[in-house]
Parts: structure tokens; sequence; C-alpha cells
């Protein structure tokens, strides 16, 4: 009785050529808490393109129906070796609908509902989930539900991050991204300061739209003088960063640590005692993340990922957390995507030169049906 | 009946001119809780060094009998754009005896004896500072005192943080200094397996010769096949590193995070959950400190400080702590000096360039009344 449907897979080799191709996949009967889902609508994060395209030569790949194969470069293909040989599914998020349940009670429950889930294969026309992991979306249509997890839950996140470290100021260095825009929203609510840094007046003119107070644009006059100022206004002394290559973290420490300066009423040769904290949760920039010696002793520097921390806060934080995620689904935490395409289309060359980009609002989702 | 005595100065102008030099300094009568030392020995650190000469161009300084003038390049005198104009003093430690006290207790108690102190000048002929913050010395000589609290404490500090996040082993990215010797006997007395990286066989057998277990040169065939060894057999996933720029903290994190993969059962396109976690506690290398993206997002790095860490684990933990340093003041924390400089030789050419290359078991004392 089992279901059959296509799915993606990627796979890199050892020589660092890149398969990502569709397969017709037999999905096993649920069992249990399982559910399976017929996938309607995934959108592809920057979480998903490192595993989809990672660094390969995707101009110079070959481009088939269903199918890409391109070549990794060598510095990056040895990065991923614990990778090579292994045949991936993609696709962290998606919504679709509940076709067939395992028996306990909490899966049959949610068979012919609509539901957004975290599967991990979401390219995919059927995913099997854990129904606890399901999201219920009433009314929602499967595009408003489709990205009900990985930003509006990382987005959420830095803000309980925050403040159970005991501040009431965030800074974020892509503020204009889809997950900015949802933090924008999320601290504006919490009355929870936020230095928002982004890289054109378009995107200023964007966040104060949603009601930003401090917006500063990277490519403006002034910038470092800007930043230190919203710095000094909220407090912002803790931060996140999706870029995580080049000097991105080192500018907001160093603003930090201007602020911190200017409150100090001797020298000291070690800088201030202000702790400084940022951390890394993406890799729009897989370069080196350079760190100069300009703000002391007094940070630190760490890597977020949204499953370790979940896992940290415990089951009844995240259940608030993803009941405050339905309520806000088409306010709060709305998502807007530029393109729709289907299975086969997402691995066409124009699809992928194009979203690889991750240009700010420029977000695709992926109609396994259409 | 001020007391008059020579002491170092340390002043960078706007212009990037350092100066540093002796002035006779009148030392005002030490009142309520203060003693007046009379300065014995000081050795100079490398935290030292920071403020004495940092980056600048020390060959072609100009040098005269006690004072020395030397060029900052623009973008390291750009950084310490906090201490421009300031006259600072130098040397964090010492030793020496009490000559004058206060008219409290604890201050009349150490009229007459032989004291290790932290007056942030000590280079000095004398020193104005707080009882409660000096260790008598009993027998021991001010040579054998003068370093009793920066390595030692630091060295104790970097266990006491590891035993206090539930670490059992630590890995210390310069072994072979005076710290990492005091590190390596502290950790065999305590029971913490300790990784100790160092740069050539002679440090390796030094510290074998200590009874370290597990030491990596970094020089030698296979460095990472033998580091990674290292934390496998250990546990080393928390590291101190006083080097900062470069890629010292990155081989550390590449290391570990090698073992962790090698600990999975599945592929993670985030890296491992390993929490991996690196201090830097120095500056050895000024430049940035390069982290590349490969090893997830499971680690965090600090800037560590001594002073900031002692405030941070309370007066109890401070006194256990120095205890312990003064019952190992000749074995477990002894310190060696290369070279003797009074305060006018300290400021030479020949000494500022050789102590100013930090060589491991180079360090200089400074002896102001010889």
């Amino acid at each position: 009785m089992a279901t059959t449907g296509k799915q993606l897979f990627t796979t890199l080799e050892a020589n660092g050529t890149l398969t990502v191709e569709l397969e017709d996949v037999q999905f096993a009967d649920p069992v249990g808490n399982q559910v399976l889902v017929r996938m309607e609508a995934a959108p592809i994060n920057p979480s998903d393109l490192a595993i989809l395209v990672g660094g390969a030569d995707m101009e110079s790949a070959v481009y088939t129906p269903g199918k890409f194969v391109a070549q990794m470069p060598a510095p990056v293909n040895a990065a991923m070796k614990s990778r090579h040989g292994l045949k991936l599914p993609a696709g962290n998020e998606g919504a679709g609908t509940v076709i067939a349940a395992g028996e306990s009670d909490a899966a049959q429950a949610l068979v012919g509902t609509r539901v957004s889930c975290v599967p991990g294969n979401a390219y995919s026309q059927y995913c099997l989930v854990d129904a606890q992991m399901c999201l219920p979306l009433g009314d929602y249509t499967a595009e408003q539900g489709a990205s009900a997890f990985v930003n509006p839950m990382t987005a959420l996140g830095f803000v309980e991050n925050a403040k159970a470290d005991g501040q009431s100021a965030i800074l974020h260095t892509v503020g204009a991204s889809n997950l900015g825009q949802m933090l924008t929203r999320i601290c504006k609510e919490d009355d929870i300061g936020l230095v928002n840094i982004v890289r054109n007046d378009e995107h200023v003119d964007l966040l104060k739209g949603l009601g930003a107070t401090h917006v500063v644009n990277s490519a403006g006059d002034n910038f470092m003088g800007q930043l230190t100022e919203a710095i000094r206004e909220t407090g912002a002394f803790y931060g996140f960063d999706p870029i995580g290559g080049g000097q991105s973290v080192d500018t907001a420490f160093k603003a930090m640590e201007r602020v911190a300066i200017e409150q100090m009423t001797e020298f000291s040769r070690y800088g201030s005692n202000q702790q400084k904290r940022m951390f890394i949760y993406g890799r729009l920039d897989t370069g080196a993340t350079i760190l100069t010696p300009s703000y002391g002793f007094g940070w630190t520097l760490s890597g977020w990922l949204l499953f370790p921390f979940l896992q940290s806060v415990g089951q009844e934080t995240v259940m608030r957390m993803r009941q405050r995620v339905r309520d806000g689904l088409t306010t709060t935490f709305a998502s807007h995507y530029k393109e729709r395409v289907n299975l086969e289309e997402m691995l066409s060359k124009d699809a992928v030169m194009d979203y690889k980009t991750m240009r700010t609002g420029e977000k695709y989702l992926v109609t396994p049906w259409d």
C-alpha cells in the first residue's frame, strides 16, 4: 500500500561532483505517531541552499529535466568531506495535507487537515513526519503555512535567548531579510530594543514602515557613527549575524566597544569590561570570519542553531513559541515569495541562478504538485 | 615625609609617538589600609609588553639613558586611540619589602615583611598598594615572589573555569610557556587532562619532563592527526589560547570537530552538536583572528582576562587560589628568568629588542634597585 512520489536528493562525490536530482520514491505507510503529508508548498531558505548548491559552480553546471550536475571547487569540497558519497534529502520545512496516519490518537486526529511541518525532505511530493511536530493550519493556506517554522522560530528564539540572558536590546546585521522583518515586529510587540543594519535606503524605509526605530544603512555616510549611536541609544551589546564570513561581526563588536569606551572613566589597556555578545546563525558569506583585536577581551562569539536552541529551552517554551507563530501567521510571521516553482523547475538554470543569490525579499516557494 | 623614587611611565601621543621614560616621583605616605612597598623585583610579562612597546617600531626608536622614543605604525596607533595623551604607569606585578603602612591593623602587620603585590606600576622603586592585595612571602626571596600573581592565578583560573563548566580536560595552544608549564603541573596535581601544543621537539621533551602526557608539536609531521588523537584521548573540547591572531583557535576548533564528527552516526550539514569552547587570553599575535567555517555552529569563542574572572568567582575562591600559589611558589608555580635588568637597562635597545620577542623561557626580571 506504499505511496509513490517524486523526491529531491543531493549527492556530493569525493571528486567534487554534485548531483541534485528527482527520484521516484516509495513512502511507507505511517505507523504509530507518524502521518503522511502530501506536500503542497516548501520555501527555499538560505539554510536549504547550503546542501542544494553549496559553493558549487552553478553557471557551468549541466542542467537536464529534473537534474543538475555541478562541480564543487576543491577547497569547498574538502570542507564537505563528511557528506561525500551520501545521498541526502533536502528542504527543511513546508506545509501540506495529512492523507494517512499511524494508529495513535494524535496522528489520527490530523487526517484530512492541513499542517505545517519540518520533515527535512520537504522538496518532495510526500513526507512522513511525527504528528507531534505538525502545526495544524486550520483555514490557513499551504503557502501561508509553508514557512511557519525556520524563520519564525529563529526570530522568536533570538528574543527568548536575549531575555534569558537579561538583555533588553538586540542588534541584527541583516535587518531587511524575511527573518529580520519578523524580528522587527516581534521586538516591537515585546518592547525589546532593536538595531537593524541594512544595505540600502530602500531597506531603511521598509523597516521604518514596520515600526523599526533604529535602522542603519551600511552603505550610507558615517555608517560607524550611526551604528555607534544606535547602540548607545538602545544598549544593544548582544546581536545576531547570518553572514558569518568577513567583518560583519567585527564591525558590530567595534561599534559596541566604542560605546562602552565612551562610558569608561579610566583607560584600560584591556578594553572595556562591557560584555559584548554576538551569535553567527548563518553563512551567507562562506569566507572566514575576521575578528580584529579592537575590542579588548570582553566579548563572546558563538555559533547559533535553531534545533539545539529548542532542545535547550524545553518542550513547554517550544509549544508557547509555536502557538505564537500560529496566531501571527499572516501578520507578525508572514512570509512573502518572489516565485513559485515545481520540483522540476527548481532544478532549472534560470531558477537556480536566481534563488542562489538570496537577495532580500526574493524568496522562492516550491510547490511540488504544480 | 613623602618618599621619592624612580618610576617608569609610557605615553602614546595622537601622532603615534610613544615615549617611555623614568621620572622621579613623590610617593605619598600610606594611609588606612595602604602599605608602601620598596619594589625589589618585577617580571616583564606579555601583558606588560602591550603597554610598554605595543606594536611600535623598536628597531628605529631613539634610545637615551632612562628613555626611549618610538613610532607606532598608523593602524596600530588608531586602534589605541583611547590611550592617546595619557601618561600611564606599567608593570602589573612584583615583590618587595613593606617600609611604611597606614594605620589599619592589616597594614601595620605587614611592616618590615616581604610581599608579592599587583600594583599596576611595578616598574618603580616604590609602590603604594592595598594590604589586602599583598601576599606575605615569609622567607621567599623577592625574585621567587615576583611572579606570584599573573601567571599562577591565570593558570589556576583556567582550571577553575574548566571545572565550573564541567570539563575534565583542557587544550592549551602555547604549552611550553612559563604559564603553560604551571598549567601542566596543576593539571597533573588535579587529574585534569591536558593537550599541550608546542612549536618544537625541545618543548615536547620539556613538558614530558614535567609529566605531561599529551604534547603535540605544531611543526612536526602530521600535526593535525596528532592533535586530533590527543583531543580524542583526553576529551579536550575546551581550550585557552594566548596567541589570538591567525588560525591558532581555528586549528583547535577544527581538530575538536574532527573528533566529534568521528563519533557521529549520521551526517549533519550543520556540523556536530559537540560544544567546542575556546578562550583567547592574550595577543602574542596582534593580527586578526581567522575563523574558517569548518566546524559547524556548535562553538563559542570568548576573550578571557584574569581580573574580570577573579571578580566573577568571588573572594573566597580567590583566597584559596592565592594560598595554593604561596604553598607552591618554588615548585608548581616557579618562574625562571633569562636576564635581570634595572629600570635604566630595561629601556636600552639591547634589552628591549630581546624581551619584546617573548621567546619561550626567556623572561626578563626588573630589579629597580640594582
